[in-house]
């Protein structure tokens, strides 16, 4: 059996004698491997070594970090079919989700190596001197953003490479400057460990301190609480349930010194049907719908777990329902994962008014954890006087509900938590009447959509993936895209500093030819 | 007597039976206004209004924003003397100070203005759909900066114009296109409700929505903490004590939705004399340290309150005492501002090892609040011992600190708090010796400073005033500088977003001819 330890910056650790085992969850049996827990002393060898490496590497040029994030995305390419198998056996995902998964992890490193290498995105500022202003000089004043310190990052369990070891919130913050460590999600421990090692390759391969980056294991909560109440840790990245971001952000805040949190923590992501678009092309969007939340087994934070429209529609009714009745299922990624799905739909199904409008397929040949996408309606009554039935079920369900006119659809969004994203599907006749319902969505959620479904989240510098709490603990910021990388810097003004101790991007003559903003007006050379 | 009553949109209200009385903290009686305290219905009210016109506001233009935000600036200038006189009387500081605060004060205002006519601050980034790519069709998203909801500011004792209620945090969040409730500071009424009554004016001028400002005013903390609990309240705007802005902090982290809270706590600002500087040029800097700390009787964010300096520099010594024997004191701004000075002082002087290098001169006309400047020593070893040393004193005192050579002084930068300036003396040929040092300071301070003083906050695009806690509470962000806009706002990104339902910001033929990010490439116009 294969055993897994704490790597360490360039250390592997297995001082504990604490171990659990991964499993894959359509079998019964733990199949997998050995995993040691971290200890206390390793949680806190992980953070010293993370404080002395960021000395080191927050100093680093934007191609020496660059050449480093690239070095990741060659060594996960080089971890090859080991890693694919490794993750579907872990997670029960298909291989070419995996195979998609990884492509799109690299292409996130490489997004941000690029981004580093050009190097405007520090937001560099002059503004310089008038000596002889009255009644006052002016000072010289040079600002830009440097790495904020040490970061957490928790992995999440739905994706296991692209939001987890190497995934969005590693990649941004070590682009920042910023030292790593990650706290492996215990769904998926072999396949984090798989991605750990690359990680420490490439470290080694491009001459990065020891320490950059460190992962730990743990099946409980000991390890995360540990390291987001360590002083010496400076920010949190986290991708999971409402209860696990939100326990996260109460620690942060409580510390002597608080730090910022962002927890992305899920959502419903409503969509709303407009008559026109319901009439027109009801079928397309109802088998767009069903195909979107049966995606992956439903295990997106963006699944749009809710559909609103009017209720005269009864021909979208059936489309919805002989829609959903195609769909299939899946094992799901984890048997707790499973159970709450499951607990969730039988919450709902005891909500008086609330019914089981269509229910998907399952092929079993006897996996375990395999969850059956069902969909369920209510009327927007029964919704309105049913708050919980508004909160994210993780898996393939939907709830559809029905509505009266644009007024009653208005007051349903505005009754809305915050969110990942909304969206609208409408015909060009339509949309420009419910201008309303736009400024109350882009005030509800981080992405609004129209004629779009909020799966497959695009990455790149306009995605905004984040939202108004309780979609997240920092709506001023996204998980994904390049603007992910401000939330581990702040800025920083030089006044009066000489040209000879100024970082590159500040100096004169712009050697790295950056865009900057000098005096209040943009300019990209050293005019 | 002049009564003052909360300004709630354009009605102005007294609603409640108690009261309190502003007064010159130079005499002993109250001189000045009967102020009604803000009731619970009151503050309800104001929040409702600005939840109203937030809805109208935040879709106004850059230029409608403009014009609101100048037209504050010229009802500032047209509340002429009455509006100086009012505040040297309930401040004490001199007249001189006050007329160029209002300067200041309407130049912030216009720099907003000019930032949001110009409308490139929204950082609109496009990426252009690409159907046909395979796998998977790239969407267009359009990502941009829009207003966070209303927000509410405290104004701040010690700059009763710049930092209060037509001040930076006003200001920013206005243009930023969010709604304002300001509560008052106490030691202040009659001044910040000339200036609420010249923004109401400004906003009835320019077409404003009822509600867009409000300003409330409390002798207690029950209307601060009523606001911040308001569940309709997205962030807030602080300038004051360490114990003032921690406090509302934990209100706002605790709320079912957390907020954020822009705290600005104040620091000890310290100030590394290297030896080079001391033997060239050590009694110009006495002299320019000795100002510094004096400057407005010591009460500025910014004040140098702590100096390091290596023990051999015995003619150094000498100067600063020298320099701080020719000081003069002042009034301070309130009664409990001037106990909190003496009480603070006395607690440094009986800490073992702490002694009175030198002291200023008070004259007297029988002023109360009158307080000394008092320049304290203590060495290395025994500022190591008593860490409450390295804490701000409100007043116009520093403590110098004689220090080993370089070694020590990088193991005192090391262990340094956060602060929103750091600042360094030394002359060109040491300087690069110091590398280290600056690498140390720029991850505690928000501003870092070469042979200037940090009292003085120029106002302009690469300003920080901000830096890690206890500093501010949120070391991301800057209280000064066109940077303070980014406080109030988050990103949304809109996807398959119609171009006739785009702000302009966003439309493809770019009308307001803004720098947009399209496709990952900076551009100014519609190419």
């Amino acid at each position: 059996m294969k055993e897994i330890r704490q790597i360490i910056g360039y250390i592997d650790s297995a001082a504990g004698e604490e171990t659990f085992h991964s499993g894959n969850p359509s079998r019964k049996e733990p199949n997998g491997s050995l995993i040691y827990r971290a200890t206390r002393a390793e949680v806190n060898l992980a953070v010293e070594k993370s404080v002395a490496a960021f000395a080191v590497y927050r100093k680093k040029s934007g191609a020496e970090k660059a050449a480093f994030l690239e070095a990741i995305a060659m060594e996960m390419e080089n971890s090859g079919d080991e890693l694919i198998q490794t993750c579907v056996s872990e997670t029960a995902l298909p291989k070419a989700r995996i195979e998609g998964e990884r492509a799109r992890t690299m292409n996130q490193l490489k997004m941000f190596a690029l981004l580093i290498k050009e190097g405007s995105w520090v937001d560099a500022r002059i503004e310089t001197a008038i000596p002889d202003r009255s009644p006052l000089p002016k000072p010289d004043l040079r600002f830009m953003n440097i790495a904020i310190g040490p970061v957490v990052v928790f992995g999440a369990s739905n994706f296991p490479l692209a939001f987890s070891v190497a995934g969005g919130d590693t990649a941004s913050a070590l682009a920042a400057g910023c030292t790593v460590i990650v706290k492996a999600h215990p769904a998926h421990p072999a396949t984090s460990a798989i991605v750990g090692k690359a990680i420490q390759l490439a470290a080694r391969k491009t001459g990065m301190p020891d320490g950059v980056f460190s992962l730990l294991f743990d099946n409980g909560i000991e390890t995360g609480v540990q390291l987001v109440g360590h002083p010496s840790v400076k920010a949190v990245g986290f991708t999971g349930s409402f209860k696990g971001g939100k326990a996260l952000f109460d620690l942060a805040v409580r510390r002597a010194e608080p730090i910022p949190v962002y927890a992305e923590m899920g959502s419903s992501n409503p969509v709303f049907i407009l008559p026109g678009a319901a009439k027109e092309k009801g079928k397309l969007i109802a088998d767009a719908y069903a195909a979107s939340v049966t995606m992956g087994v439903g295990q997106f934070c963006t699944n749009p777990g809710i559909l609103f429209y009017q209720q005269e529609q009864t021909e979208f009714t059936g489309s919805l329902k002989e829609a959903f009745e195609k769909t299939t299922g899946g094992v799901m990624l984890a048997p707790y994962i499973f159970n709450a799905y499951n607990v969730g739909l039988q919450e709902r199904l005891a909500v008086i008014g609330v019914e089981e409008l269509s229910a998907g397929n399952i092929v079993s040949n006897g996996e375990e954890n395999l969850a059956r996408p069902v969909l369920l309606s209510a009327t927007a009554d029964v919704f309105r006087d049913n708050p919980n039935l508004g909160e994210e079920i993780f898996g393939p369900s939907g709830i559809v509900v029905t509505t009266g006119a644009k007024d009653d659809l208005l007051d349903l969004a505005r009754n809305l938590s915050g969110q990942l994203t909304a969206t609208v599907h409408g015909t060009t006749e339509e949309l420009p009447g419910y201008r309303e319902l736009f400024d109350i969505l882009e005030q509800k959620a981080g992405r609004v959509i129209i004629n779009n479904f909020p799966t497959g989240v695009e990455v790149n510098s306009a995605m905004v993936h984040g939202g108004p709490f309780p979609a997240t603990t920092d709506s001023r910021t996204t998980s994904v895209g390049t603007a992910a990388i401000f939330r581990f810097v702040r800025p920083v003004s030089y006044q009066n500093m000489p040209e000879a101790l100024l970082p590159p991007e500040l100096k004169d003559d712009n050697p790295m030819a950056i865009s900057r903003m000098v005096n209040g007006i943009r300019k990209q050379d050293h005019e």
